[in-house]
């Protein structure tokens, strides 16, 4: 991959993180994107976003892919998405974009990602399909009431 | 002001973002630094550090200044602010830091801003002063307990 396949694919990853900051804002939570890929602070301890909602709080790993694949994470962003949720008292997730198909966000949380024999981790296609969609995440922040608290 | 003084001013304000955040990730917070100035999204939404610990959200704008005066907070800042609070469940506060003088950081909570003639905010020397100091932002976060619990 050349140089400027490097940038696409940075920007675009940049263009789906603010997507997503978006949907989360409209949907009511506060949201705040991350310092600009690529800077040291953010390597060492940020998630890409983190989304609040009446003291719930949600963090998020951004990954996107141009088709359904196996995704692979590496050890040192899980570990940083786990640290900084344990400090909030929130939930850690990898949000998932699958672009050119017609799939919906999802959402895996990270204590359901699978071991490589590496060390590191991965969503299969399996994984990701039990994603948790919007709509989950929603329900989860209290948002939404779940249909039975209507009965 | 010409323009390099704007640039120093600049990376100074972006100093001192950094050091509060190193400052509050070191005593236990999970927190995060807005995107870079300038940015469009930052000056419509985000405050400039959001530090959560347990469900419990502070937001900071950050001022800083070479000396003790009245300080000055735009209307939008104040809004974006309360915005982000509201919906986070969270405190909102301007964070001060006069450089120059041996004073700590004072966190200023938006409640207690004055109003200007124009509809901005400001903070006096007399309200700097009464600001709160970051033992007050850890016990009111829980993460220290009051010395009466031990009693």
């Amino acid at each position: 991959m050349d140089r400027s396949d490097t940038v696409k694919r940075r920007r675009r990853a940049f263009q789906r993180e603010r997507e997503l900051v978006k949907l989360l804002w409209k949907k009511g939570f506060a949201c705040m994107r991350a310092p600009a890929s690529g800077s040291k602070a953010k390597r060492t301890v940020y998630p890409d976003i983190v989304a609040i909602w009446k003291g719930k709080v949600f963090v998020f790993e951004v990954k996107t892919s141009e088709r359904k694949r196996t995704i692979y994470v590496p050890k040192h962003q899980v570990d940083k998405l786990k640290e900084f949720a344990t400090r909030a008292g929130g939930r850690a997730f990898i949000a998932v974009k699958i672009i050119g198909v017609n799939m919906s966000w999802r959402f895996i949380p990270i204590e359901k990602l699978l071991h490589t024999s590496s060390g590191n981790y991965k969503i299969t296609e399996e994984l990701l399909e039990q994603g948790l969609e919007l709509s989950d995440l929603l329900r989860e922040a209290g948002m939404v009431k779940d249909i039975t608290s209507y009965w």
